[in-house]
């Protein structure tokens, strides 16, 4: 069950409006990295989990992003307070408040649909969806995704620090960043307290095509390295002996029954294409009176 | 430049058409975890990378990912070929192709809209969404999030493998499933090879908030491991008295220009509530003539 | 600050696990009105509220909000404990996980993806998405969405009762239902505490146009009530003379500059249809040798 | 049966292209409030309706929100006219059209991709779904669901009101607000004409749990209102005594049969945590040679 | 301006309730190529369109589409008509009424969300979006999305035929479908109304590429037809000598000032991977004790 | 299979970095008519595609699709190479790269969540959706969608290059316009190969309704053409008398079983509406004190 206290988890303090950048800040709120994603990652994880010390690790962070999410939102809340006012009672000119909501096409958005509240879309406008939450109920798997996560947030609140002079909001990015390489920290110890994480699930891969490197993209620009040379290795350069890779043809087949054969035989009669005519197209039609043949056609000047 | 030969990378022997199984097999093709995403996650990171070695092994894999879309499609369509012409043709009564289509929302969608074809949706029927692609275009991020995705994609073969006892899926299945290893143990040494890959980024953390741990779920379940206890660690139990955890108010403030301030204190004067009188509500009114107080309504039966 | 205890609202027996039933209690997961939904309209409603009461009120039930998300993922993944374990561990034949996990396109998704655990999809399988949250930041408007989606989530709680035995289920769903209930008479209330609450916002009407009802649908059917009849309405029966309303032209019109003018009869002339001819199509040229003219086309018998 | 006449509902008269502006009313074309969404929502309610008097309501504001449709498409169609001439017959230099074209990340996408035509997206650019949609076939649900709709759309008028200052437009929009006004109070007629209407649906409430209020969240800024407080509402402000509120274990169980149980035990066992070791993480392999313990990780600099 | 008749363009005759059919109309209600979509993608080319036949012609057929609409949507209704009723007053046990409702996961949908109304979703599940709408402003481009829609609708009506044995049913649908032939020969007469339709646009194409075939995909299964050879065709077999076309380097670049490159240098150090080394990674880590060296991993059995 | 070289299919070279123009150009990237849904359209036809010289062709041109996508994302690429160092290393002030951040919604999202690297959005952020692939697996469909898909690409592209002065950006995309001719005219004379092509399917029309049009818009603006008028064409002008087209009631109907019936009856009962009455309504509750009768309120100023 949760509980709430009406004081934030870290203080906000913000300098002055600025509806701009509180659509940037979108991004951690109702965007792909953002907090909703990184708190329902954890809190369905923890809702399935069954061993007891990761069910309680999962849902003490669950719990910490909710109160980030509100830090976030509380942000955006403050540079958008005097916007929100000013196009609520329509105290300036049309054409004051149509600048300052069409910055940019998220603004609009902003401010027009959302009257300046904290919105769950990320920067660009796109609404929070749950296909960003990638839990699959395998801990070994959900914890490497833990891990990429909180190291995508990361990154994300250092590009917003490095956007912002706002010291207050700096300052609150910061401590936000910090959890997030804190969170990192607590998964990986998970992921490595369970002995044999590597590879994820029950089943063993197929010892022939476990350790084969295919050298898919070939050219100027080939290189090695220990992800795809050394001892670790089989190697796959000459990619035409290798297709397919389990020497057989190379096809794809079905034994179909009598009656499907049957059905797809007549379906590819009716649809049978002729390749030794070249038939007069819409194209050719549409080309113009003077356009002769097809050739010809796409020089067309106007 | 990507170059095709229609020998695919692995042979595919489907034993009999099954639309039901190719429909849970689409979870592969067009799903969250399947085969475009990878695709798509490493072609975008390769045509970013400036470090000539990760660019390589990314355009390697993304284009190995492409034949494996391949594959996967090709079994779809095998496993489809019998109902397509069925329903193309109308050879049997409607109600056998009725029961036929019908079996899940998701099959009479294959049949209906898409015709049997292998279509990029997932086995629910939802199209294949780039809101899946995590490229964040910083290596140690995007490693991070490679190794996971390659992590979720062998569960989910995993799975399927599980749930399928045609001989020739089984194989094709545990092949991928393989290669979704091999490229996790890439990325680990693409990973490892940057040193001071951790915190990812450039920015370093803020050190009284790094080593914290917030026990934000209480009671009954509390546990300690080496994720949240510890020497390592800076663990506050106590949530009041870290509340916020910046030592100050806990509020959110901003400084409002003069005019804001005044269009916030008209905007919050109309839409003042009073919390002294207790109006009669539209669902009082609604309740139905006997109703009393709204504290009976709830009660009524009917 | 959220913080969390492991103890549930409301105590969750689930006599036996019925992965099917799961599904469809998603529709209160990750659905359209479903506990997320309600929990996310609140908060983003609470962090922009400037009514210190309604600000509370928000907080108080968007956090109760989470607490019966907890409780309905928990009836989840109690229904999908065996099918997760089943699938994970696959000590069965596979006939036997493909028939489990192949009820419904939904519950494929659920087990194979999802891996049995609680996701936020809806019982088809659609990811949650923010655009069902409505929130507006007008008082007055976002209390009536709150007002109608308490509404909202009370009918499918009822739907979902109606459709289980489970005694422990049913329990917990009843609750659920009566707490949507108790919310919807807290936002019936707090919106009746505004005075001059209709119209919202606070622009008026434009008077000539507040009391028109238009009879847009005619014919066999056309039914009077006071939403359309009676000394408050102006009623428009006879549509073609009120076309347009302001009675002017009912065109639409701008004033093009002349260098947009030009541009726009350059762009009318290169496109230009010519009525007067009949030409040739390629339907026509699809239609087959012995087609003849268009009208005979559809005829055509295979 | 649907019909159309050419003149539109009310006359509409721009004064000068804009397509920035044209984008911001786009919210009202193919947004979440917009004309289509309203049209839609009344339009499904009216196909399904079973009572004669509402059906004809439904059928009614359905097909004049259509005829809004169009006023607003119109409008965005003058406001782009220019724009759209310039791009498709490209007489000005390509900066100029750079600059016309890349005002916001939406006025690109109305350019380039829909060539300056009204669609169905919104102001940024987010194409209309039926998620907006909420329908639910009950009509003591639906009605309310109506009467907020109305008044989301109405507020959304009056913010694109204010920032406009071209009077035809003014105008427009002006009827269009009016009539939204006009169509909520339809509805709330129709909602009131059902007697019992609350609490909606067939199923009454549970009494114990219909006039609890939690006070789930506290601290500074809880405040007492009608909403919360009085006769009407048994309060609940200790929330560790209301933990479960049904006064049992606030746990989640289920009933596994034996096989569940196994396979359950086996799948923990597999995947079991190991609390009591520190291992060595990727973290710490990637903090690089110096990096000494986890602790001091988060504070390298670069 | 729309008006409406309460009689349907066609009547509809429903032999007895089925949801699970209602369910896979809806592809043809809120689905890709459903009547929502063909209504909107002519009336949105309609509002902008300046050639004054092909607006009326596009606002008839929008007209008409919305009108088919209504009938599809009536029949989904007729269709769900008991199962609506029956969930409404759960006259009926549980159990009966959650096999009604659970047969496909879109069917628990339709009516635990939906409550047995017509929704504008497709037979998945999905919801209906304007993504489907293709309408790009160029009218020789609409065209001949409009000919392409038209016959995807025409095979998706042809294929719900198929499927359906209610008499009346398969009129209305034979009609529906007829129709959309007849709207295809409307459209193909438009575009051949046009003269020099083709390329569609101002821009001619360059000579040198516009008669080019790519062989991109080779090996056993190369073909020759009047779409890749002949006189018109440039063949392109070897596809080494043609990289790239313009027979130039092949690379890509970018002038970078002299601040961008500095910027650019340091982030290439500061991610450099070292490719001698074989680094020790996570994988490795957790690939347990008696793992040796990484080639070994995969072939791990439990 | 696929293989790929380094080398580009065409050469790329930019004058100077423009992050603005980089996220228009990405409506070809990942936008809806851009380079991945064609390679993705054409790639799932040739999966499931039974005709040898189709297969071959859908391959070829699916193949050089995915180089397309290459090219295009490699200008992209160049484009932000400047501005994704900068943000990484943040070498600039804060202000600076807010400015350059800032331009659009999104360009904020190009590079706050994807670091300047090309994602798979369009140019206002959007991410793409299978829902724009519109393969159906019948060839005479599938082939006019693919036609159209190239004609929507090719008007996109000469968008794009009229909005573009650097040269060699123009070049490459003049040269990606071109292709989308060249494939064009590979999927007419493909279309045309097939005889009797048209309607497209198996099942014919309906002869009594295949050559009819009905003038469902009319007003002034009424037109005549071949596509409405003429011999071939039985033109409905009457619309009341054409309503229903089939000469019967025009209503929908369904034999409801008995208990179906009952419950349908109980249903109606419940929710009826009584248009006698003239309910006071949660409107004029909300209206304020003085606000009379429900006719005024529209009309309170604030």
């Amino acid at each position: 069950m949760f509980m709430h206290n009406k004081r934030l988890q870290y203080t906000v303090r913000v300098a002055e409006p600025n509806p701009k950048l509180a659509c940037m800040l979108l991004e951690q709120f109702g965007g792909a990295d953002g907090e909703l994603a990184a708190a329902m990652r954890y809190f369905t994880q923890g809702l399935g989990e069954e061993d007891p010390g990761r069910k309680d690790m999962l849902l003490d962070i669950a719990t910490e992003e909710l109160s980030h999410l509100e830090v976030i939102g509380s942000i955006v809340a403050m540079l958008n307070k005097g916007a929100r006012a000013q196009l609520s009672e329509a105290q300036q000119a049309e054409a004051e408040l149509f600048a300052m909501v069409g910055q940019t096409g998220t603004s609009a958005k902003e401010s027009i649909l959302f009257g300046g509240g904290p919105a769950l879309i990320d920067s660009a406008g796109v609404p929070w969806t749950a296909a960003y939450v990638d839990t699959r109920a395998e801990p070994t798997v959900d914890l490497r995704s833990n891990i990429a996560a909180e190291s995508r947030a990361k990154i994300v609140y250092e590009r917003l620090i490095n956007i912002t002079d706002d010291p207050g909001i700096k300052d609150a990015l910061g401590f936000l960043m910090t959890r997030e390489v804190a969170h990192q920290k607590s998964f990986e110890k998970a992921l490595y307290s369970i002995e044999n994480n590597f590879p994820p699930g029950k089943l063993p891969g197929i010892e022939e095509y476990a350790n084969v490197y295919v050298n898919a993209s070939q050219g100027e620009g080939d290189m090695q390295g220990p992800w795809n040379s050394g001892e670790q290795w089989d190697r796959i350069d000459d990619l035409e002996q290798a297709m397919p890779i389990d020497g057989s043809t190379g096809n794809a087949s079905v034994d179909l029954p009598e009656a499907d054969a049957q059905a797809l035989s007549q379906m590819m009669a009716r649809n049978a294409s002729d390749p030794t005519q070249d038939p007069t197209t819409g194209a050719e039609l549409g080309a113009g009176p003077g356009a002769g043949r097809i050739k010809d056609i796409a020089m067309k000047e106007l």
